[in-house]
């Protein structure tokens, strides 16, 4: 057994069974090995931030780790900002990262580079496996690593020759992932008294639910403890994962723009964060602030990103008695598919009316989706995915590891033209593994979130220059002619009608369909 | 006036007056001051890779730096891996990354990440300016930094608030940026001394020339060295830019195959190393050298990559008395061109007989390439670039940067499939700015080689599930649809004829093309 059979050994012992790959030389053996090693199940990319927006889709559905394949620092580079992402989501991803054969490091070769430091701003944890004999337990330790409170990212640095080695050592019958798990802390019982407390006072409290505590049992839960105490239940402005729609407890989410989010917070002098920051902007201003809470209101973190919001949730409602309550759910209420010229707004209602039951949303649909959530609320029950990190040219990309992740569920894509752009190299990847992906592009042509954005940082007027800088329209980006170029069939629609029919076409398909949206 | 204001004044006081930009927020205030302050050439890319490959394209044919804009870590974490190959060219370049305002970076909101640590990797010279008064003085110091012995990655980030903040100081009258430049260093004259020694002995001696050691004013005197003396020019593997064709020096290239590149070197008892690092092999393999040498080999660095090649052989050939002998220049012989089938050796063929005077080839055409170095020699004289940090997906974004600095030379982007597709939304740059590039991209549909590389690595046989990740033929990706929808006119040859047909049109033609050739 070489060094690349023994990591792959120990990936898939420790539950690693996907890979998502774009390999180079220094990865040779580890694709040879796909073959004599039983089990992994290999994803190509043709660009890095597929691989890792992939990875990422993976996690968050399945909260267990897909690992990918890079090739080297540049290969690592290209890949990180859908790290960045996966790590603000707590999205479990072991990144294999490989490098240079020890002894070539030094020779200074044209591809060397600091890998370890490339891979550390955007790793939870970065090691360098340095043999064939260390990379089983080094495997273990980092996929122990990415499922740990609650999920993190792992990069493990594999050098050429640790993988062509032959392994003398029985190393890789180490401790299993399992064993090495740190599993999310629990709130001290203070904490939770605390909050009980504070749910009891007079006063308008709001638990902000952040990371994790969007998934369907902690929202239950939640709901319980809203129902009990009157308490208000908000979501932090980017989930990583949010249970919704009929049978789902609704959560308002915090809203981007800071003014709009301060009317929501101002009512509450008490919040109480589960997995959760404190709400800030996501960008600052000239003279705006920065937290966004009301003047004089009390916080409590009774669990942070990294704690366990499940059991902090569970141990509030027994602490306010709210266990039995039964939490208010949405309704299946489903609006008529909307008619006539095609507007944001009733795009919203055309997607509300036609999500299917399980499907999941993965929205970087930025200005064009501001209603989409409120829409939604009431429709079959879904899954919706946001870009926590705020790194734009996701969708495509997440989306394809969500759909891999969960075959029998139908992943639909919101994407922008301008983000879209970034990595429109994922399609090539739905088409290959005939992914059941319906990806929706809008097209407004312009990074119109950027005009919007200029204001408010005190730009007062936009000249000629800078508009070459916000508009994508000389020349139009033709998304029905690029989709179709990389193997998924496309369409454009240009009124509601036609969006109507092609959204359904495209939800019966079992299979990869790209529909753009020109508004 | 604001920070950002200063930011481009003072770029543009130091001669930077093309900024190569994807900005985001945090950006907005110098994307809207660039209709303010007069002289900012700003170019879009739609992703960040294609901003910095540009810089680079841009940095290697003028020799002084164009600026880049990007957006906080992810931003500049797209552009990273096009910075590696820039960094291996010694291209300048000044990286201006927006951050988040300076009191908003403690909030942690979402996009907030380590920026300088995601610089350093990829940088010389990585600085945080802390406010809108320093920004004069930091900016300067980026761009000499830049134009640094001989070209430095120079990357600067700037929080918001010191764009939108007025400037209280008058620092930006700071020392320009010529007075901070630290020239190449000069070779001491016992080195020169001992290189003269060298090439007086009747032992075969090669001059291995590396980084701008390619360019025409020093292979010019280099070929006089070594028709003075015997001595035989070798040019390292991956030069940034070497000049070519009628008129020129010959210079032969050390293959990239270690066999090879050994057989060429095994000749020389005694090297000579201008501008260029001993001879390495690219990556490292089972029981292969890492240093390609021949046994006893003596090694004079006479200059090396940060050094001042020109000065070095300049007083070399003074020491050798080879300042008035005529080095051998390459005649003008153009081959036919040839007609039938299309096959890899026609297609160098073809570009030897057409290429255009003062043509810029930037080739990462990979395996299909291997014969066009040899058959463009003879060619009318060019410039031929190479991607010399081996970061793939290079090539379509650095002809941009290349086709704005030479507005009157035809540029050539020689792709293949599997490079072009991690950064085809370069295409988009060039129909926007209507570049003068034929891009021509070679349609194996497979990562070929990948297929050789493995079995180099001590791999024996390819199983299917590991062809999945050498192939990249299903679904085809067509590229003629790809360039077309970002806006390029784009064919198809399928014959000798054809593409000489499509060659010519699109050398004739001002503004972009692209021509798949599917072999």
């Amino acid at each position: 057994m070489n060094g690349a059979e023994s990591l792959l050994h120990t990936l898939y012992g420790n539950g690693v069974d996907v890979c998502f790959a774009n390999p180079g030389t220094s990865e040779m053996q580890f694709v040879a090995a796909v073959d004599r090693v039983e089990g992994m199940r290999c994803v190509l990319g043709l660009f890095e931030g597929v691989v890792t927006g992939a990875a990422d889709g993976y996690g968050r559905m399945l909260g267990r780790p897909a690992a990918t394949l890079l090739h080297l620092g540049p290969g690592l580079a290209n890949g990180l900002s859908n790290l960045h992402n996966a790590m603000r989501a707590q999205s479990p991803i072991v990144n294999i990262i490989g490098d240079h054969a020890t002894h070539h490091r030094a020779l200074d070769a044209p591809l060397t580079s600091d890998v370890e430091g490339t891979a550390r701003p955007f790793s939870h944890w970065v090691r360098t496996s340095p043999s064939a004999d260390t990379l089983a337990l080094d495997t273990t330790a980092a996929v122990a690593a990415a499922r740990s409170s609650p999920g993190r990212i792992a990069s493990l640095i594999v050098p050429a020759d640790a993988t062509w080695t032959e392994v003398t050592q029985t190393l890789f019958r180490a401790p299993s992932a399992d064993e090495l798990v740190v599993h999310p802390d629990r709130p001290a019982e203070r904490l939770i008294a605390a909050a009980g407390r504070m749910l009891s006072e007079q006063t308008a409290t709001a638990i902000i639910l952040g990371g994790h505590a969007g998934r369907a049992e902690c929202l239950e839960v939640a709901g319980k403890i809203a129902a009990a105490t009157g308490a208000k239940l908000l979501a932090q402005t980017y989930l990583p994962r949010v249970a919704r729609g009929a049978g789902r407890v609704i959560v308002e989410r915090i809203p981007f723009g800071i003014d709009e989010a301060l009317k929501v917070l101002a009512g509450f002098s008490n919040i109480i964060l589960v997995g959760a920051k404190p709400p800030v902007a996501f960008f600052a201003y000239p003279d705006r602030p920065g937290l966004l809470l009301a003047p004089g209101a009390r916080v409590l973190e009774l669990a942070n990103v990294s704690q366990d919001a499940h059991y902090a949730l569970e141990a509030l409602a027994e602490r306010v008695g709210a266990q039995k309550t039964p939490p208010p759910l949405a309704p299946l209420e489903l609006p008529d598919r909307p008619s006539g010229a095609i507007t944001p707004a009733k795009i919203g209602l055309l997607l509300a009316a036609t999500l299917p039951s399980e499907a999941i949303v993965i929205d970087e649909s930025i200005t064009t989706g501001r209603t989409f959530l409120h829409a939604t609320r009431t429709s079959h029950p879904h899954d919706w995915i946001l870009p926590t990190g705020g790194s734009i040219g996701f969708a495509l990309a997440t989306a394809a590891g969500a759909a891999i992740a969960c075959p029998e569920r139908k992943v639909i894509a919101l994407e922008s033209d301008g983000s879209g752009m970034y990595m429109p190299q994922a399609l090539w990847t739905h088409a290959r593994e005939s992914l059941n992906i319906l990806s929706i592009v809008f097209a407004n042509r312009k990074y119109q979130i950027l005009r919007a954005e200029m204001s408010k940082t005190g730009v007062r007027s936009v000249g000629p220059k800078a508009s070459t800088l916000l508009d994508i329209d000389r020349p139009t980006i033709d998304w029905v002619a690029l989709a179709r170029s990389l193997g998924v069939e496309a369409s454009r629609a240009g009124s509601m009608e036609e969006l109507s029919r092609l959204v359904e076409a495209g939800l019966a398909h079992q299979g990869p369909r790209l529909i753009e949206v020109v508004l």
